[in-house]
């Protein structure tokens, strides 16, 4: 659903571990920078978005890893909406150094209330999942 | 397969976010202490495996979040051997605050060679999947 | 001023980095462990606190690196009140590796209001600056 | 010494802590950007003197804190050498948010050899410490 965004991450020192590798917890943060990167693309700032209300918490997460990222490589987080729901999103990401694809994975982000419960999404977000669809 | 191995894990004030609770990612950093201690509690220090030859990297993770972790909440890291195979392990694990369940989550770890392709589990570690599988 | 306090802290695999060491960004979340650890052993949860309105935001902090710490190493975070001013705390830090000391430093805390600017420590802090210092 | 770099640096959900803001340790790894940069822009990758041979470890870092950064800031790194001895380099760091300083610090970086004592800088690097000097 929709086209794949594409955002730069350069591999700091620190999130190599001794195996002398990118940790596999930092493809996390990575798919985190690729979604908000998605966003801004979209005219949507995410900040701004939590600060008229929105929270989104991340349900679940999940990575597969085909070969390692190294210090200093210039990734690309490429990111694209899977499928929104009343008061979710799905987004699918790859990580790429050039053509070779180094991981892929997903989230599934649902918005909640000031209860915890799940919420609908804030229509400008909304609107988002209806322009994918065409 | 096997037991349930408990560790306790103390939520660190730099593992929160904005949202005040645990970033996702680092639930990753915590399933890895699970099942470091449950190779500790079997008699294996995985550093020692390591300095042996092992090199086990992660090849899938997922996690699913089901309440949030507070900062510092004391946590219980719980870890079980799904199944071991030639080259690769297979961990589940629960994070708990009392009888709460906070996540839930999995990894594939798979043993590889200098070449970086599958490698057979060094002996050590394969004698505790047919312990578990009794 | 006052006794060191000590903590166990054990090294994640998380944070070494590709020298096969802890990154030294790190050892800052081991002094945090080290104070957080330094009030609850005199009866104070730095949550707690929070809650009833205390915040204190760190001015400067420095380090000093003697030696490496490596995956696993269990680690002994020793905090020092240094100092309790009317809106400020210094603690120093070492951490150790057995008798060998591995780092040192000091952080410096100061309590601020919703304006931003400091604010008088709460009564129950400012009564550990007094009893250390007599 | 020689003049400031400037690299951009995006604040991401995780460097964010309960408070709200940049967690204090991060800043150490936006200093550590810096000084990656700041070599990248005299036409040496850091990478490429590891893999030659060198090795930097940090054997005293600093920061002083002046107004918090938040998620999504797009900050400044500046960075610039004070001084280049035999086997060590001192960097001063700033983080700005436009024209805001919010942050300040230094580091000293020693050139160790196998034996993890201190050893002559590879000539790359010392020749930017003449030329800084010029």
């Amino acid at each position: 659903m929709g086209d794949w965004h594409e955002a730069p991450v350069r591999v700091r020192y620190e999130e190599t571990d001794r195996q002398g590798v990118v940790y596999h917890g930092k493809y996390f943060e990575y798919f985190e920078v690729g979604r908000t990167e998605w966003l801004r693309a979209r005219g949507l700032v995410y900040r701004d978005l939590e600060a008229g209300g929105l929270t989104l918490v991340v349900a679940e997460a999940r990575a597969r890893y085909l070969a390692p990222a190294r210090y200093d490589d210039l990734l690309t987080v490429r990111t694209r909406l899977e499928r929104m729901g009343h008061a979710s999103v799905d987004f699918a990401y790859e990580i790429r150094r050039g053509e070779e694809r180094l991981a892929e994975g997903s989230t599934l982000l649902v918005s909640i209330g000031p209860d915890g419960r799940p919420r609908r999404l804030v229509p400008e977000l909304a609107a988002l999942g209806r322009e994918g669809a065409t």
